[in-house]
């Protein structure tokens, strides 16, 4: 019988960082990872969207498989289909049974397919990770004018942004009252769908979805209204579930997310199994209670703490702050930690202020544009909970620098001297500097 | 006589952030700065070598005064000339008396004028921050083609820089063996000195200048090799003197660095009277000597801390990180804390580790582009000291990131799960996420 001392199933992002961390850290162990996915044929989850405006093709849109073969870790085409905990095996869709010392579940996550009538039409799409799939999509929007996309979330956001790029007609259909209401507070969600209208994507908020409407293929989108959306495609996109067969099957512990259940050091409740990534339950860092948020680097950290955990306990997870932006047409938004409005359903008092200064110094710098920052400070501990940011492409990086002030949990007045740099062409002016400057307006309200 | 609860003498970055910060933490008090720029004409300090290629104007390039006046702070267009620290008065060149309660000297600093041959002929210049004296320069650049930039630091790369947009033929002479040399370890300036040469920049490193020729106007630059380089204006920016007059006429302690002696809560050697900016002396964050360090940020966080210590020590100033970016071409590079060769010198035994990964993922992205990191750590702590970057536009903000974490002493083991956020337009991939990656190659040595 094949063995292998890191058995790891699951092949995207969180499967081969453990892999990579294990073999960092336990540089003898041989390690192992199981997939479905062909050569040459896993996806970078984050740059979905992207395939259909800006990048062209899935094949463009790969993670190479010499991230693996260069870590001298093995990787076995097939599917896992049960685990023998006592035996401590895995055996396969191929009928192949293999050993493991530590086993690590990576088996991530899969759109949510809302039950509703027409969910099966032709033409119904949804974020699958998938190449074939994906290439199907990719030659159906050639011939299609009028889209719908239902759920408007970041995908839904990133999906739309990108179809408009190919002059599709698109409309996107959200339940609450606003898009990215999960993800920001009402102001900053009023800012990014501006920037999408200006953007010609129709926007429906406070929209639900009754039926996807069509004999064969979609021609439309009814919502409970009795209003009928024109779409030859819908794109389906309100979240994802975790992928849990394998372990529900197994008998592991089922946390409150109805994801894996695990420890802080990434343990399920058999000692020998860890779980990483989508499928796993995250917890808050601020309230260690049980999280939904779901990201690619999420899952990567969680995969770095668990392959330097597999044998020793060396590294803790904190939970889950939260950190990520995106793009509307050259527009960058973003945010790490708690909003206000999630801060205060978790029990927090908060404290909070918003500055706006140009996004390059002087104002007067070619392309300078608006950059706005919303802080939120706990009252009583003064403590650093959360940033929202509008503005260009530094965003990605801001929301870094607002994530480390957050996992710091550094006071109002400690952010209001926290040592930046700045220059004319990348960053905001030293005198305005946004985020010192929103901790100082923070600090008279406290 | 008049008299003002705070007085600033100086109107450049430090003063009147000092003067905004004790506006907030000072509610009532009386604030005026008195400074020698007129009415709008107080230059941002390092949008200066924008003007030449990039901004077009030393006017477009102005502090508004609105970020007094908004702020209720009075000031008053004059000279200070001294100090009398019994009858707590400063007298102006005008022959005014303001009194005060608590002085903040906020002089800034000047370019240093290497005592040479050639020195006072006309088309030599410097980084004089004055409208009219920059208005002169623009105006002689039109007749110019060959420009010689003494001095290899981010001045002198940074006009060297933008005069290329003029299309002038620019030659960097630098006295140490490579350009940026006190801020980058050698690979970076490497990195730095080749996208310099691409963009047609002439470097002449291990270079001294021993005399600028020529009879009214300059026609060229003596090497001390004997050899003379062609050239119809010449720019010195070897590096600026802290203007410390007023302080020593009032007897006011000077430090090592030749700056106003300052204790950690901004108090020079008169508890009434507080230095920030270029003119005030600073201490390393990691071995607390006095540091040569001077940005417009470090100056502004300086004003942060002294504003609020006024009246009541409220902040500690824990000394200088340092954290800066410039451009060449397109291509940024940037730094915070200590690189390799500062942190031996300055006693530490260090490890190293350096990662490169595309600035945008999947690789295939439009405009993506190599991006460098190399971290800095401690080796008994594991802490971390230092990172040097190198790729687009977002390196200003990403020298914050590491700014916050090495403010914050993070640990490698710390860096390496730190929780960043991805997105495919705006950072590298969550899998080779370069400052973790860089962090964990690190572990692997410590």
């Amino acid at each position: 019988m094949e063995k292998s001392d890191v058995l790891i199933i699951g092949g995207s992002a969180a499967g081969p960082v453990a892999g990579i961390t294990a073999r960092r850290h336990y540089k003898d162990a041989k390690v192992t990872v199981i997939r479905k996915e062909k050569e040459g044929q896993v996806l970078v989850p984050c740059g979905l969207p992207y395939i259909f405006g800006t990048v062209g093709a899935p094949e463009k849109n790969i993670i190479p498989d010499a991230l693996l073969s260069g870590n001298n870790i093995d990787f076995i085409v097939d599917e896992a289909t049960s685990i023998d905990r006592q035996a401590k095996t895995v055996t396969t869709a191929s009928g192949k049974s293999i050993g493991y010392e530590k086993l690590v579940l990576a088996t991530g996550s899969a759109p949510i397919i809302i039950p509703i009538p027409g969910k099966d039409l032709e033409n119904v799409f949804s974020a699958q990770k998938d190449v074939d799939y994906l290439n199907g999509l990719l030659k159906v929007l050639e011939g299609v004018k009028d889209v719908v996309v239902i759920g408007g979330g970041f995908i839904g956001l990133e999906f739309g942004d990108e179809l408009k790029k190919r002059g599709l007609n698109v409309t996107i259909v959200e339940m609450l009252p606003h898009c990215l209401q999960l993800v920001f507070d009402e102001d900053f969600c009023n800012l990014a769908e501006s920037k999408l209208k200006e953007r010609g994507v129709n926007i429906r908020t406070n929209a639900q979805v009754e039926a996807i409407l069509g004999e064969k293929k979609v021609t439309g989108v009814k919502l409970t209204t009795g209003e009928e959306l024109e779409a030859d495609l819908a794109f389906m996109c309100i979240g994802v579930r975790p992928n849990t067969e394998l372990a529900q099957k197994a008998e592991l512990q089922i946390g409150e997310t109805r994801a894996i259940w695990v420890d802080e050091y990434g343990r399920t409740s058999d000692k020998d199994i860890f779980a990483v990534g989508d499928c796993a339950e995250k917890r808050s860092f601020f309230t260690k209670r049980p999280s939904a948020l779901r990201l690619a680097s999420i899952a990567c950290t969680e995969g770095r703490i668990v392959g330097a955990n597999l044998f020793e306990l060396r590294r803790r997870n904190e939970g889950v702050i939260g950190s990520f932006a995106t793009i509307i047409g050259d527009s960058g938004v973003g945010m790490a930690g708690l909003t206000e409005t999630a801060a205060k359903a978790a029990g927090f008092d908060t404290v909070t202020s918003e500055v706006k200064t140009p996004d390059k110094h002087p104002g007067s710098m070619p392309g300078a544009r608006e950059f706005t920052v919303k802080l939120v400070f706990e009252r009583a501990t003064q403590e650093i909970m959360g940033g929202q940011v509008c503005g260009g492409v530094t965003v990605g990086e801001v929301v870094n620098v607002l994530a480390a002030l957050i996992q710091n949990r550094m006071t109002a007045n400690q952010v209001a001297t926290f040592q930046y740099g700045t220059h004319p062409f990348f960053t905001p002016s030293p005198i305005p500097y946004p985020i010192v400057n929103a901790a100082e307006a923070a600090l008279l309200k406290l």
